[in-house]
């Protein structure tokens, strides 16, 4: 059997936790099995290596950051190699270059572009386990470069994909929950769902897995699991949504705090205003979410999008300019909200799925600001203090 | 003008020195001065890498030890790259395969074989400062290498071979003394000594610098000189004795404590014995330096040799397996004991030096135990409680 495992920071944290993984590794290789691993740097040192670059400077080189940042998956590697070998269990270690990985892009956001996979797999072919450090790659100038914050998912599936097998994700939860199980403790683990739910719970903040890893996965029909490292359980399985065959019309809900929402209105909803707008927050750099508009009386109207706390001071900065732009602008930012989703792939064929979530809305008389949907999800932006009594409620409903 | 400058790990230790480094390059840079520089580890990186090393085995795998430790230099590269680019100075970090060194042997001890530059010399072409990763390499398979403790000077007396250019060694002391100034205080600062003296005085353990970076430098007549990081003097030039006008009969006194002396005696000194002894010790890794031997009558005689402290575990095995084998052999270790070694170039021309340090020692009534000579050097093995009062007469009589 050939496989792709992915170890996170987090289980790979101390010197005893990659023992562990290899001791595991080491019992249950077979004869013939073919197994390679993805690990991410050891615990916090990416932000380490974070902050000594930022004693330099706020914002250091990307090229050299790349590089100093790669040095943490490096590591991991050869420590996991050193703990199998000492276990007198045939293994190489192989950095993003060195295992072929050729990336493209800008430093620190680099995108895999191609795999050459020779040299692991004539390691395969030699019975050794093939440790690749995740979230790196060579660029064609044989710059090192990095994938991104979560990017060892994203190379951990594009190497199942270049070496055609399946991929396991190992971290330290059981699975992928319906709910945040931190704020809803009734929370499942789901058995099996698909790549497009699992990319709008990732795009929608569920924090599990990287979208890009997931779209991945999609594009190339890489099977993904999803588990708790070293843990009892199976975990959860990523996969085509034909393979689903009792398809739930809510699979899982998928809570975002640390969003602002802002609300313009009185004023007049014409193209040149719209443009104005979201061009002063374009230009500021802010991540804009969820956009509703509504108009009024004599294209008098309000229009309200959400964007992360964290580009707050950009908003301001922004804001300000419309405000300068049009005088009578009424601005209103509300920071006391969560964003929920619901997600699920059964809602292409189920209509009225909305019409239930406001009547649930309505029951427990629970105020929602803003509300968009996609073809398979509907988001609503409620009071945070409400958070826990409509999750729990739409659990019940939609029985997740 | 075209340069190599190395940064030992002390001088590069905090972010704080890193950026000073920073400042120093990017002042002093002229326009059309080519300048590579090569960095160690940050302080205690590579120490704490081996004890993580170490957790997972106390013999971990080297090939795999080797991408670990790598990783200290990259980090450096990475920051002083960071830190001038930071100040609006052109610049480009290299590891050890990025810049083009190739490297065979075994892992931890590899040897530069070559060195491809063209990748330094367009860097350089455009104006950019280069910062090559000290200590390692990349051998035929593309695995990464290092070349052993020190081997960071190796690295930039290599660099400035294949670049045709000077070398200069920053390290936390202003230059190479006499004498260790820690052991005797009036020990003055050579100007210059050659090659061969240099080499001598490493190999003795004046720990200044690696004898094999000083070796490469005599093959290729790499000028090489030593210095303070960012120190107000000029520190000591390494060249050849051709350009030294007054060659002193003694440039220097080296000290090496944590050696062991051993007699050997009350044997049959016959090649097969000598084998025997020999033999056993070099089986048991032990490293042995000075031999001299003694035959008295009837064949009946003595040998002495030292060796490191560090190996005296292996030693008594050693000496075990010995007196196995020719029982009466009579055994006499002595560890209270240091070997002062006097180098210097002018010992060609000046005979009658042995005798001089005779005399010298029968004049303060010191005894030694062993003297063996080399055609630049002589040392003794002399009791650890004379050692200040022995140096600091030699001193004075060799006006060093």
């Amino acid at each position: 059997m050939r496989v792709v495992k992915k170890y996170g920071g987090s289980s790979v944290s101390t010197i005893d936790k990659i023992k562990n993984i290899a001791i595991h590794l080491s019992k249950n290789k077979k004869v013939g099995d073919e197994i390679v691993v993805v690990v991410s740097a050891m615990g916090k040192t990416t932000d380490n290596l974070m902050k000594l670059a930022n004693e330099i400077s706020l914002t250091p080189d990307i090229r050299e950051l790349d590089s100093l940042l790669s040095t943490g998956e490096q590591q991991s590697i050869s420590l996991l190699s050193m703990a199998l070998k000492s276990l007198d269990c045939k293994s190489i270690s192989l950095t993003g270059a060195q295992a072929g990985i050729k990336t493209t892009g800008l430093h620190t956001k680099n995108k895999i572009e191609s795999i050459k996979t020779e040299k692991i797999e004539s390691y395969l072919k030699a019975g050794k386990i093939v440790i690749v450090a995740g979230f790196q790659g060579v660029n064609e100038n044989g710059d090192i470069t990095t994938l991104g914050r979560g990017g060892s998912d994203t190379s951990a599936v594009a190497l199942a994909a270049a070496l055609r097998c399946e991929c396991e994700i190992y971290t330290d939860v059981p699975g992928i929950y319906s709910i945040d199980p931190r704020v809803y403790k009734k929370a499942k683990k789901i058995e099996r769902i698909s790549y497009e739910e699992m990319m709008e719970m990732a795009n929608l903040g569920a924090g599990v897995m990287e979208t890009r890893a997931v779209e991945i996965g999609k594009k190339y029909g890489v099977k993904i699991s999803v588990g708790e490292t070293l843990g009892p359980e199976t975990g959860t399985y990523i996969c085509d949504s034909s393979e689903i065959i009792e398809k739930k019309v809510v699979t899982g809900i998928s809570i975002s705090k640390n969003v602002i929402m802002v609300n313009l209105e009185n004023f007049l909803v014409i193209p040149k205003n719209i443009s104005i707008i979201f061009s002063a927050i374009a230009k500021n750099g802010v991540n804009v979410d969820m956009i509703s508009q509504n108009e009024g009386d004599n294209l008098i109207g309000s229009i309200g999008f959400t964007c992360p706390i964290a580009d707050e001071l950009f908003l301001d900065i922004a804001l300000k300019e419309v405000e300068n732009y049009i005088p009578d602008i009424q601005v209103i930012k509300r920071s006391e909200v969560v964003k929920i989703s619901l997600v699920g792939i059964g809602m292409i064929s189920n209509f009225g799925v909305a019409a239930k979530v406001f009547e649930v809305l309505s029951d427990i008389d629970a105020k929602f600001y803003q509300c968009t949907t996609s073809e398979i999800s509907i988001s609503l932006i409620i009071k945070i203090d409400d958070t826990i009594r409509v999750v729990e409620k739409l659990a019940e409903v939609f029985s997740i």
